[in-house]
């Protein structure tokens, strides 16, 4: 593979143009559902002990909030807060009481109204990659993150369809000013792509900028905004049992406009949760009742959804590692836990490697079959995340989009009726025939089976006067391809103006304080 | 990836013999069962669907027979063989009848007994790849199967505990005469490896060989060899709907030996099989049973398994693709229908890259998801497999063994008890605290998570200065690190003189008939 690779690099450029010419053979967009039974990995009585472990961890330890207004909501709401601190406890009743109101599914508003997505029950939905630091591709590297590579991100994303939202900058921008970053970045969302989108729950102000660009940007009022989620902020817990000030007035602010609100505990077992599983999944699963009872607490009703993160690091070096067999089996917990309380699931499709190479892609599938066998509805990173999430790769997003395409096609129903049972068509080729004249198989010559974006069937002899490209090669002339035939989906000239003005009126006021 | 490759093979030279001090981090050999309960893709009346189409093929369809033989046994079990012809029909009464007998579960023995097999129930085992024409490393490239390839692939997967059988010739040695090839190869198995493995069934004569040999390795009688199953061979009918004359020598000496003969139908959808994955299962599924029925008139009870590898074609191109969705689909519908027949299962781990890059990684994930959800009990082709089969990769074995060591993980039960749940060390660090110096975690520093043997977790800066190589790359090394250290398994000398000594006489007398 290290071999010859200057003449292949030549290779890449050279026919660029051709396959420019011929589009892009993808699925067509779609709203998943998830027909297969999940993997149950733990028994009820199982599931019980890591829930009563939760319950005891909230009760008995507590957790902190680092806002005034989280500790008055949550004393109001019955909460014990623990006079002088922001150390907080709470009943299982209580929890169990507040979470009751929680949707168990809701509608996430796009721009697009096709673009849409159902939230809960059997759906899945994938998401790009989100808040690396750096970005990567073949060609220029790995660099510093970018708002130049952050918009073709966008459109890289926007182009996929098996992409069907945005987890969040799927590259930090660090070249734009912390104070206006999050309206560049949201009016990008906006302008760039019409699908649904995430808002960084980092202070009240940005969260509040973010209400009003999809709200412009769907052209609807405030009113309608409120009834029709259209934003979904992902918090992170500070593991072990810590919510953050900026994060809480996220938080409730989102909750406020009925939003949906995603807690995801980020524990890390061996580091921020217990070196054992099991022990890790009880102080996900309490951070996670905690974070969403406050979200009840501040909006009755409001959308929430569990958030499942839990993996390990290498204990040689600390270094986190995901894709791991522990990420799959937290991931597939994760769900039976998400079910218990009854709200949509939230996992991820994470790896560690460095390189949009084979780790990265078994890594990957092991995430994936997690979340997918673990019943998520919400898929985060699902496209163009490496490192542990410290890069996003241009070839790492097209590949995924593979994978997922991949994992589309696995969950469509199979037919089984006369007609695919195909007995006649066994009967007409008979013992030691061929099917491939057979009016059966040449009926369906152009949708029988999936066909590849990536992926390289053809014979090594063929692939190799072709230029010997591997698939992570192959990855960078396609994406290369998808941004060169970019063209951003249409937008009403009156919201883009409407738009703008928001934007320029913001960036004068100073945008919002230093996150 | 394609940057830098000079440097990069520079450094793989330079740092071998530092890794090679190091020896070899893997899990211990195990004998695996897979508790998580199989994904059953199809409602229980599509599989009957499936069922009843495949007896309406062998009842009004039939199959082709192509050896005197077969027809007298099936003649006498009670099939219609039509006169004059090779055309066999069966009534499902019979087919059902007669593989009521066939066993659902039992032991493969090893030439060490430590290494012996269970086959059947919720057992699952995988091997080596099988019967590549060629084979190609990093260093070396894609070269014509050779028998010094054939002992370093013997010797590789010997040292890799997640590889527990040979699945046949892990390349075809095409330098070795054909007459006497499988002497060299079967002498190999047993002096180069303990474990279990497979042979061929290209006429009688190879088969006894083969016997012998086993027997001769097992310092057993003849007796013994009958009652205790050390073989296995895997047939594969010439879809659709026949079985040629070697293959069916095979099948009857080794049923008559009572060794594990696997029928796995070659059911390509689209070219040896109808365009449908239903249809393609339904002939599968006819030619399956209809060749474990053959083992089964030839010798009542008998060990067979059924063998799935439905799989399709690139409707372009003719090319045959796997690790597709509907690979994944066909496997896990493939154990369903095993499981009706209460017969062991055998799946495999294939894919179709021409390079063991991230397209083989992920074809090879959707293969191994489907193989292990099916509950397949054997995975054949689990470790080395490229190109649809045409060549074994030294990388992809290594990469494929770091896969099924995490597979074998993610099936590891999950403790969940007062220890694990791990309140008390959630209480004694507490909110903002930090696990890395808790008491739980120092006390399980050393074995909580999975340690990979291939996958690199260090963070992108200390790999870069380590050369940024690829897993491909660090397959390769570790690969010829393995191939440093190994020593072949003890065999007592008086085994080794009979067993060269029968090689020496066979030879003399000529071997076997030209496959």
């Amino acid at each position: 593979m290290a071999r010859k690779s200057s003449r292949r690099r030549g290779g890449i450029r050279a026919e660029r143009s051709q396959r420019t010419a011929g589009g892009l053979a993808q699925l067509p967009w779609q709203r998943l559902r998830n027909p297969l039974p999940p993997i149950e990995l733990l028994q009820p009585e199982q599931i019980e002990a890591i829930h009563d472990t939760s319950m005891r961890i909230l009760e008995e330890i507590g957790m902190d909030f680092l806002h005034p207004e989280a500790l008055e909501l949550l004393r109001r709401g019955g909460a014990d807060v623990e006079a002088g601190t922001e150390r907080v406890r709470f009943d299982r009743g209580l929890i169990e009481e507040t979470m009751a109101g929680a949707p168990s599914e809701l509608q996430l508003h796009a721009r697009n109204p096709a673009h849409h997505l159902a939230v809960g029950g059997n759906t899945i939905t994938f998401g790009t990659v989100a808040s690396p630091p750096n970005v990567s591709d073949l060609a220029g590297g790995r660099r510093v993150g970018n708002f130049a590579d952050y918009c073709d991100l966008l459109r890289l994303a926007q182009s996929l369809n098996s992409i069907p939202f945005f987890s969040g900058y799927p590259v930090e921008p660090v070249d734009l000013p912390p104070e206006t970053r999050h309206l560049d970045c949201l009016a990008a969302f906006v302008t760039l792509s019409d699908k649904a989108f995430h808002a960084y729950s980092l202070g009240r102000t940005r969260i509040r900028d973010a209400l009003e660009i999809v709200r412009i940007a769907r052209g609807i009022d405030d009113e309608t905004l409120r009834r029709e989620p259209s934003l979904f902020t992902i918090v992170n817990t500070s593991s072990p049992l810590r919510l953050d000030g900026p994060m809480i007035e996220g938080v409730i602010e989102m909750a406020r406009h009925n939003q949906l609100v995603v807690i995801t505990p980020f524990t890390l077992s061996g580091a921020m949760a217990p070196a054992t599983l099991a022990g890790a999944l009880a102080q996900q699963n309490a951070e996670a009742l905690a974070g969403m009872t406050l979200v009840q607490l501040a909006n009755p009703g409001a959308p929430v959804a569990y958030g499942g993160f839990t993996s390990n690091v290498d204990m040689k070096s600390g270094a986190p590692a995901f894709g791991t067999p522990e990420y799959t089996r937290a991931a597939l917990v994760g769900g039976q836990l998400a079910r218990r309380y009854k709200v949509p699931y939230r996992s991820s499709n994470a790896n560690a490697a460095n390189l949009a190479d084979a780790q990265a892609a078994y890594e990957s599938e092991m995430s994936l079959w997690g979340a997918v066998m673990g019943h998520a509805n919400i898929v985060l990173h699902a496209a163009g995340w490496l490192e542990g999430g410290l890069c996003a790769s241009f070839e790492k997003m097209v590949m995924d989009a593979e994978m997922l395409q991949m994992m589309a096609e696995v969950l469509k129903p199979l037919e089984v009726n006369e007609d695919t049972l195909a007995l006649d068509a066994v009967r007409e080729v008979g013992p030691g025939g061929h099917f491939f004249g057979a009016a059966h198989t040449l009926s369906r010559y152009e949708s029988a089976f999936y066909s590849p974006m990536l992926s390289d069937w053809r014979n090594f002899e063929t692939w190799q006067e072709d230029g010997s490209r591997s698939a992570t090669e192959r990855a960078h002339l396609l994406y290369k391809d998808i941004l060169a035939q970019f063209e951003p989906p249409p937008l009403d000239p009156a919201i883009a103006e409407e738009l703008e003005a928001f934007v320029t009126r913001r960036k004068e006021e100073g945008g919002a304080e230093a996150a």
